[in-house]
């Protein structure tokens, strides 16, 4: 055994050292070539869907063994349904259009040169993902279909299934005649090998963690990678003086309570003053379920809203809780912005569209919004496909980050003999 | 003295603050009002010329007893000439066309939503710089042009320079009513502060270090924040066999000898074996003061090329020394480079165009080139008006760095009371 003396540095270098050499191989293969390997690894988790559901059922029997929440479990589980909604992601990964090629840009210089930008693969990405074995195929889809080689590290109570839903894809990719080294899995649960993929700067290029916020934490804290990192979505719902109050109070019950889980949920609601159908908002919240935790203007229009703390203005509670405050004015609802939002998603229902257009400019966030309900804030809503992640970061790419956010660019310089004077 | 008690961390974290809020005011002061200050800036550097040389003098005697090598004595110097192509560089930066705005992208999704990318400011940007003192104004000016704060620190031995600097510009911004927090100078030569600013994550958004390896090496090293570096140009210029002579000869030359110091000079040259004029490049090379380190087949074509040694092929010289290797064929040609570029910047000599496109098209570099000198790897040569740098990373900006790469983008969502079903 190899392995048993070889450090996860080793190994870790090892492949990316076979995943640069595939990503080399796939930046020279045609659009067409990629998309059927996606086709056909599509079919292929189709027709191992039983071995897929073997391998899952070993996982979900050690998570029972080893106690892990019913919530977990449902996260771990695959059936029937659930690969086959696996594999149609893929093949609609497959069928999106091209991202590679694209001239961004085109000058020619006085002396002749003509210049280009075009669009290129990042190169290797890695992935580190918990409890979802999907994230194997989708992932690797993504990154496959942009050109680049993946390596993949997921959840050590997923190793069965991602290890057979890996399978699948490799089988796929290679009757494409595509290098299978193009997407490979990390073969050890040792958390070390997360270690060595966050440190390996030069041989992977960017790193995708796709989890809860303490991986997301560790990833960002360790990584000397560029990371593409999705932190909290604080998001605010500022319902301005000049509000329609129908659908105000639809969009702040869609934004908060649609789905209480999701990044894109509202966690604060600031209430201009001058909005008269303030209490009605707040008696349809919490009508649906909701808990309002309150400041003192907002809980003197409801006795069932409970006092706020100082910390609720920075909680997102990814649950059926809001905080709400009452402001005099946009000025002062931009100010609570400023102080409180994780730059996601935020959104301001008004009718006065100057004060609309202002909020949108001032605000600093990677998805700002006018009368539409925040949960919109997700890739497949903005019409990207898919989404690798939303990016709460600001360079490279912000907001939902489909295909486009795993490329980058090049210059392409053609002369005729120019020499610089 | 407050400043006592201070710690590092405690003085970037003010400054950052102080810097958000002007980068918010900058983000709603209108392009003009920017042009403005930096017009007004290049004019208080004028002004001032007197107070800066005097500053300079100080700084320069401090650097003499410190026993400063020469070169570095000359890049601190001023005089009126340099401060008078400072000014003009801020003037330059104040005419370029606006980089905010822009919308990049624009959809309507099915529900009547509209989507837009607007291109915006990136925020806080931290320069870490070494002895030029005009990078204060030169970084400086292109961070605010782009909407962003900068805090600024440069090299001990320019401080009297680089606050003299610092004090011209921020009368000129002033003058324009813009906030003098956009551009801050660390009061401190404390090297902790750097430290400081590299850990400064979520305050600072991404630093840009300007000089030497060491320095770009340990903010590499250290940095939490992203980091927009610049590290080896270990280019390669390749002469196909299909190359004109001539050509070949004058650009290999200009490549390799114009300026043998900046990072676009060409460090190795690949000469394929059906080049029938390799000895002529070789001899041109060598007549004009070039060393030339050869393999077997190269040093047999001409007496005064020595032996190339393994690391050879990995040097950048940024001197008159240039490795030089023979190849069959542009696959040999490919897996030289793969192996030993930097992806910096990397050029094809080739009359065969579908030879040049294949090259083009397989080399994984920031520039690569076709019949053009790797000496034209520069910002102001590409059109972009000026740089900040150049990137040899892969995400964000790639290549030279101009305005464009200071900014990020956000996504605007105008909707008309769109819930999510």
């Amino acid at each position: 055994m190899n392995d048993m003396t070889q450090t996860p540095e080793m190994l870790i270098a090892a492949m990316a050292a076979r995943a640069r050499k595939a990503s080399h191989a796939l930046s020279l293969a045609s659009d067409a070539q990629k998309a059927r390997g996606l086709e056909l690894a599509a079919q292929a988790l189709r027709d191992h869907g039983d071995a897929i559901c073997r391998a899952n059922a070993q996982d979900m029997d050690n998570a029972a063994e080893r106690g892990l929440s019913p919530a977990l479990l449902d996260r771990l589980k695959l059936d029937t349904a659930r690969i086959e909604g696996t594999a149609a992601g893929v093949e609609q990964v497959a069928r999106l259009p091209n991202p590679l090629g694209e001239t961004i840009s085109e000058t020619t210089r006085p002396n002749g040169m003509v210049l280009q930008r075009v669009r290129v693969p990042l190169g290797v990405i890695g992935i580190i993902y918990e409890s979802r074995p999907n994230v194997t195929a989708d992932a690797a889809a993504l990154c496959l279909r942009a050109g680049n080689a993946a390596i993949l590290r997921g959840g050590s109570e997923a190793v069965e299934s991602n290890r057979a839903i890996h399978a699948a894809m490799a089988e796929g990719i290679a009757a494409a005649d595509l290098p299978v080294d193009a997407i490979q899995i990390v073969p050890t649960t040792d958390r070390a090998a997360v270690g060595a993929m966050l440190r390996a700067s030069g041989l992977i290029d960017l790193i995708v963690p796709r989890g809860g916020k303490s991986l997301v934490a560790r990833v960002q804290e360790e990584a000397r990678v560029p990371v593409l990192a999705h932190l909290d979505g604080m998001n605010t719902s500022y319902v301005h003086g000049s509000a329609d109050p129908q659908m105000a109070r639809e969009l702040i019950l869609n934004a908060k309570m649609r789905r209480t889980g999701i990044c894109g949920a509202t966690e604060t609601v600031l209430f201009d003053a001058a909005f008269p159908a303030t209490k009605d908002v707040l008696a349809a919240l919490i009508d649906a379920g909701c808990a309002v935790r309150g400041d003192e203007a907002i809980r003197a229009l409801d006795p069932r809203v409970t006092p706020a703390t100082d910390e609720d203005w920075d909680t997102e509670y990814l649950d059926a809780i809001v905080a709400a405050a009452q402001v005099n004015g946009l000025d002062e609802a931009l100010d609570h912005i400023a102080a409180h939002s994780s730059h996601h998603t935020d959104a301001i229902v008004a009718e006065d569209a100057e004060a609309a257009e202002r909020f949108l400019n001032a605000v600093d966030s990677a998805i700002v919004m006018w009368n539409a309900s925040t949960q919109f804030a997700d890739g497949g809503e903005f019409g990207l496909g898919a989404e690798i992640g939303i990016s709460t970061g600001r360079l490279h790419a912000r907001g939902p980050v489909a295909l486009e956010g795993l490329t980058t660019y090049k210059w392409v310089v053609r002369g005729t003999g120019q020499t610089r004077p």
